[in-house]
């Protein structure tokens, strides 16, 4: 026997079912299904994906095809009591793409084939309704001519607009059969005119044509742009549906609609849809007549009648397929249905998308219900969703214009007034309260003040880990990055970007979710946590194995971490403590040193500010591992560049001037990412890193005798080689060590090291020697394994993720094939030494689903991410489990 | 029975042979040696490096060790016929450190010792010379003062300066024995002063003293720096050799000298040294007296009677023990010899070093005597020593003063004129010849025209693998980078140094090979290559398994390289050929280009230029493999960065000033070293790629046409995804097919990369897919494997090392453990793919001999270098083999 290629659906059986999505698509198992479980479907049938790979590979059908179409056909004919082509009981037919998954707008759909200049003279005798059998058939040739035959779509319009303007119509309905009959004949016409021949009267020409059509569709340029960009393989091909034709707008009995059954925006389990009486599908959604509420709660106070009230029966039934469809599917459905001349079909069923607020709500009810387990729950949402209910967002409502994009470097939605400068923020904000939005060509820790104090960041360069995204998602601060088509004018004070001039204090609204830039402000929406949100993270958290810490610079962000559940701070920078406009100077005087002993007196300044810090943040992490990373980034940093801000630092220090400039000079580096930073700087300063031990155990010791369980991990950076780890080991030891004597109490600490560097995870085996912990720092590491600077990526990111070189951005997904395989050789040639090695990672990857699975897998004990990342990463770890179970 | 500790040597039979350097130290193992053969030394025993040991380890000599040392000290005695302590024949002795390789003037020696107040008297009467003795008396108490007991040497001096000064002697030989006598009680007060304790008269308690002494003299910060530095393990130890003093200052039938078995710095087979009469060691050394000739043939003209003359016996007898030597050691040796009363000793014997150009011709000679097989002359040149043979010296017999030291990036000497600008150079060149040294912070390839027409380069910054130093090894040029003690200022167009200013047109001398910075003009000698030279290479070549090739840019550069023995261009620069002022516009303005056209139009420009350089080089190179690489550094630094060069060029090109300022910013970067550059490059621009494979397959068909046997390798730069192979590959692909076929010439190539990025080499076996070789490019891989920026890293890199952090500059010798990690890696993914791949290494590790060693081993097919390299690489493959095979 033959393959079989067409699947019939209809009268209570199908040949397929829902699990069929590969070979009859989303749309055909979800009919079939649908026709399973005892649901009206309009009868009809799917050919399979597998005739699309056979068309593309063969460039023509398989054999047998045409005999198991009009086997099929006859089967619809019989169910529905009609015939196709026939001129007395005519059975018009759609023709819908549908592939694996859904591909919206993508591909084609032709409507009411069968229909000619003969057939349409049953139709209108049985329908007694002219005008819209004629409306019908000026569909059919206006869809046929543009999908199957190439007239483009706007000839068509023209005609129509020309005859409205004749009729002196003002929409198309308004246009009687006789104007409909009218267009016709002229879209005859404009075929034959532009293509040299007739729109195919003979029905089954019409079919195959259309069927082709389809096919084809699924190779458009469009198409195959959207499944790389949705990472659809190519191979998967689209099932085409033919299905008899219901028709909505046959007249007051008559109706079409869709559906949800719970509430999308919110969750609540309550029917919501839309439906108009008289009416096709499209004409709910266009806008031309408002559609009317399903039922009396979703109503309201508004004057619509609802389908409940004004068809109880119909909606009854409609209640019921509703509930018949959860249970069936066990989740959120969303609906399509036509009631003709007062039957009930439904058309279409799949899975309801969801706002993350709702899909929280769906899922916690209906583990409740018993519809679903606590695993399948948690499996429901979408980890990367969680970022929508843990900042305030745009007011889908609202409308607005967006005048350029950037990178979605931190989200949530926030609007000001534009200011260019953190000095300036600053101050503004030291007399009065304003809202505003910090814009520059790139960030460095010399505005961290800034940022802190404002409510957005925008910059023109940089990519998804440039210091503005890294900072402020750490901030969880709104941020867009890499808005290329900002054109930044520092010395005015302005910028332009499509064509308009923006000036200081003009008001600006920024997207961090999506990366748009808007030119005033826009309304936003704060999203809750609610009580479901928590119930839902702990059942996560009870599945899950990875621990999740969270990077975190101060008492205010711990407090933030520890609040949205993190389990200890992975990674506390201790050099952002020192760009605060009190705590700089003796941080420069320090770098200005020119002999061990004026290096160690400013060192001493500094001593007592890092130790109150890391009090506070121990208080808050009562019971919870804190590492701190010792000074990390290139002195450099910490001075100023411009002359005039060195001239007032030389007159405020009491300093040459000449000196700082010359400083400065000394430390600039052509490469600062490769440069002399991280632990290059406590070898070179050992009283550096013993200052640092100094605060990190004197605040321990201070702590813990006030009861606080405290639990200090003091992590090297940048270490490439053993011996750089051995070194800085050694003081922070007997730092440590000397500290507890003369407090005269015991701590359990930890030393490790960050793994950032290639040779790092090469070498894993030795530098373990001298490690407790591992923690990979991935966004260095990205940079390194790679080539590519962070902060310059942006200029040729694009270009590859658009030509397919890289699937995505590597420092938003972790690289699995390259860095990962770095991470893991690391691991384990780092427990090989030391089997109880604590691994984790403090990258940015550490917060994104798709790397906190990767980590889980390669056996990482946990992931470390910015506060307002935690609770994806629960969720994502947890998701990485029911993954490894198969349940997702 | 208990382990052996103590060895002795005397009356033609020893315990140790020349073997046991490990047990004897190298000194104890000739010694010992040299008895075996019946040469006559003084007889004496050797302290095994094992008690060292275990004297650091336990803090106490090994038990049994003391009646060893005295059963042995019977049989010197014995041999000698003398008595240690005795006061009518006395026996004296010298104690002398001797660890496995030779440490010169770390470690301590004391002589004498035996010498008592009462002692000394038998020994006048012995000898009749109480001057004699009371030198030797006074020399012991100094000595054994300073080293055992911690005087400090000065106050000794200082006495002998007083005593001097008082009897109104000019030097020591003026002073009689009264006055020596005197001295002695004075230096016996000293210590008694100084320590509370006598300058002990018992003979046992001085040889214990003095060997303790030697055994902790192991361990003083100079020597444990200098291990550190010569990578010599500290657990190996010293071995104290305690022998008999002979003396050549007993009158005229004494004497004492130095001699090498061949000439040391011609190589000639020429017996050669130097003597004294009625002399000690040091006296040959110290200058006072004026050594005389060992024979008539090193005579020559002098005045000077030599030994052969004065002594004909003993000239004899040293001429026999001479050719015993070379022929037992199988090498030229270097001997120390003492004639006391006309018998004559040898102290010590050990290799003789040597020049290169005497390595050479010694190691061919040797083998052409018979005394040594092919493989041991390969083996005996050492390949970092060619580099003298190569390039200009210093004249060793020139006296000068080093101002500052740099790092020696390009070796030989140069002087010049000082400029400090590379146009300037250029203008002054153009109307008269100079000689002229490039002064710079650092270069970029802006200077590349000035460096090529200066004797030598001399820069404050860098580091071995910088710019400056990478482009002027591969022009073969003197240079000196990153001397940080030079403060440059541009603007007065001076450098200060050591406190001094030099101006523009001021005269230096740099010496490339030691890194050494000098100011006025130092004469130089210029090696040049011998017949040896070109028979010991083929030598070489014979046995060597590793193909070597060479990096050149320019056909002049390629014939350099041929004439030097490379077998191929393992890296042709393409971008090197835009600097020179003709050929750089069209590169602008194709930088500049707003559209495809508009660069297309540039790109049309270049073509018949990079084609010619192309042509020239598959000329020189007939019958060898061209590695061509495609354009690889940021476009940026082909745009001028000052404002007025960008007016000028702005003025040239008929563009807006403006829109060059503007893209000189657009294309700025953070980390250039991890930006917009590569295959980054053609991927964004394939225009470029098309343009410069035309350009290769256009002269390839051209000279192929000739008769020339041309053989094209295109080879992308710095991939990490096999995507960007891919896609290069294709482009090469079809220009390379299209041209052929025009052309109507069918031309073997291949197509390749490099492997300069570590996520290269973790996925090659990915990337193999679309490659026909691999070359590493060993700088790149370097800094982003340690992430080290080249250009910055000489900020920390020695202290790094001097801390012992890193054993050397991973960019003068490849890091074994973590970049050679990747490499082995690279290469065995590389070739699972495709077995046939063929792999090479293009960094400037390919001329470095250590380097060169590991590629051999890990399966490299070839190296390839700076064409000043191509000798040395194909020596140091040769011993890679020699080593393999045990040989080395």
């Amino acid at each position: 026997m033959s393959k079989k290629y067409v699947y019939f659906f209809g009268d209570k059986k199908a040949d397929g079912n829902g699990k069929m999505k590969e070979v009859l698509g989303g749309k055909g198992a979800g009919l079939a299904e649908m026709t399973n479980i005892g649901i009206l479907v309009p009868a009809g049938f799917t050919i399979s994906t597998e005739v699309c790979t056979y068309f593309y590979e063969n460039n023509k059908y398989p054999e047998g095809l045409e005999e198991e179409v009009k086997e099929n056909l006859n089967k619809v004919e019989e169910v529905m009591g009609k015939k196709f082509g026939d001129k007395e009981n005519l059975l018009l037919l759609s023709d819908r793409s549908g592939a694996r998954v859904s591909m919206p707008g993508m591909m084609d759909t032709v409507l009411n084939l069968g229909l000619n200049d003969e057939t349409i003279e049953g139709l209108i005798k049985k329908t007694s309704n002219p005008r819209f059998a004629y409306d019908c058939y000026r569909r059919l040739i206006q869809m046929y001519g543009d999908v199957v035959m190439g007239v483009p779509h706007s000839e068509f319009e023209s005609i129509l607009s020309e005859i409205k303007k004749e009729k002196g119509a003002k929409s198309d309905i308004e246009l009687d059969s006789e104007a409909l009959k009218e267009l016709v004949l002229r879209f005859q016409d404009l075929i034959k005119k532009k293509k040299s021949e007739d729109f195919p009267a003979e029905p089954f020409k019409q079919l195959w044509g259309s069927i082709k059509a389809v096919f084809k569709s699924w190779n458009t340029k469009r198409a195959r742009e959207y499944r790389k960009i949705n990472n659809i393989p190519d191979n998967w091909g689209t099932a085409v549906n033919v299905q008899a034709m219901v028709y909505g707008n046959m007249g007051k009995e008559s109706a079409t609609g869709v559906a949800f059954t719970r509430n999308p925006a919110t969750g609540e389990n309550v029917f919501y849809g839309e439906y108009l009486v008289n009416a096709q599908g499209e004409d709910v959604v266009a806008g031309i007549r408002t559609p009317h509420p399903l039922n009396k709660i979703q109503k309201g106070d508004s004057d619509l009648i609802s389908l409940e009230e004004e068809m109880p029966e119909i909606y009854k039934e409609l209640d019921e397929i509703r509930n018949k469809l959860e249970k069936h599917f066990r989740d959120v459905q969303d609906l399509e249905f036509t009631i003709e001349n007062g039957k009930l079909y439904i058309l279409q069923t799949r899975t309801g998308k969801r706002t993350a607020l709702s899909a929280v709500k769906i899922a916690v009810d209906m583990m409740k219900e018993g519809l679903i387990t606590r695993e399948e729950a948690v499996a429901r949402v979408a980890p990367e969703h969680l970022d929508q209910l843990l900042h305030p967002m745009l007011d889908p409502k609202a409308k607005f214009k967006v005048v350029a994009k950037g990178l979605p470097a931190s989200p949530g939605a926030a609007s000001g007034k534009v200011v260019f400068s953190s000095e300036k923020a600053m101050a503004l904000l030291k007399d009065k309260k304003e809202q505003l939005i910090l814009v520059r060509l790139e960030t460095s820790p010399e505005d961290v003040g800034g940022m802190n104090v404002c409510q957005g960041i925008l910059t023109a360069r940089g990519g998804m880990t440039s210091h503005a995204a890294v900072v402020a998602r750490g901030m969880g601060k709104p941020c867009v990055v890499g808005c290329g088509a900002l054109d930044v004018n520092y010395e005015k004070n302005q910028f332009t970007v499509a064509g308009k001039t923006v000036k200081e204090d003009d008001c600006i609204t920024i997207d961090g979710a999506s990366g748009s830039l808007i030119l005033g402000d826009v309304p936003k929406i704060k999203p809750e946590l609610t009580g479901d949100f928590g119930e839902l993270m702990r059942w996560a958290d009870d599945l899950r194995r990875l621990g999740v810490r969270a990077n975190a610079d101060n008492p205010k962000d711990a407090k933030v971490a520890r609040d949205f559940g993190a389990e200890g701070i992975g990674l506390c920078r201790t050099e952002h403590m020192f760009f605060s406009q009190d705590r700089i100077d003796p941080m420069r005087q320090m770098i200005l040193a020119d002999t061990k002993e004026e290096r160690e007196n400013a060192l001493k300044k500094i001593l007592p500010i890092q130790e109150e810090d890391f009090i506070g943040i121990f208080r808050v992490m009562d019971g919870y591992p804190v590492i701190i990373r010792t000074l990390d980034p290139p002195l450099h940093e910490f001075l100023p560049k411009e002359r005039k801000e060195q001239e007032e630092l030389a007159k405020k220090l009491g300093v040459d001037f000449e000196k700082i400039a010359r400083r400065v000079e000394e430390l600039s580096e052509i490469n600062p990412m490769l440069g002399y930073r991280g632990c290059r700087l406590g070898l070179t300063y050992p009283e550096i890193t013993e200052m640092q031990a100094k605060a990190i155990f004197g605040a321990a010791c201070k702590v813990a005798k006030e009861g606080v369980k405290v639990i200090p991990e003091v992590m090297i950076p940048l270490v490439a080689i053993k011996e750089e780890l051995k070194l800085q080991r050694d003081i922070v030891e007997r730092v440590a060590e000397k500290v507890m004597e003369k407090e005269g109490i015991k701590i359990k600490y930890m030393i490790g090291t960050m793994i950032e560097l290639p040779r790092a995870a090469l070498t894993a085996d030795e530098i373990a020697e001298f490690a407790d912990f591992f923690s990979y720092g991935t966004n260095d590491l990205t940079q390194t394994t790679f080539g590519f600077s962070r902060d310059d990526v942006a200029k040729f990111i694009n270009i590859y993720i658009d030509k397919g070189i890289l699937p995505n951005d590597p420092f938003q997904v972790m690289d699995q094939t390259g860095v990962g395989e770095l991470v893991k050789m690391g691991i384990d040639k780092g427990r090989k030494t030391k089997p109880e090695l604590e691994v984790g990672i403090c990258g940015e990857h550490g917060g994104e689903p798709a790397s906190v699975e990767f980590c889980h897998r390669i056996g990482l004990d946990y992931v470390s991410c910015s506060p307002y990342r935690v609770p994806i990463a629960r969720l994502a770890a947890a998701h990485a489990v029911l993954r490894e179970k198969g349940i997702l």
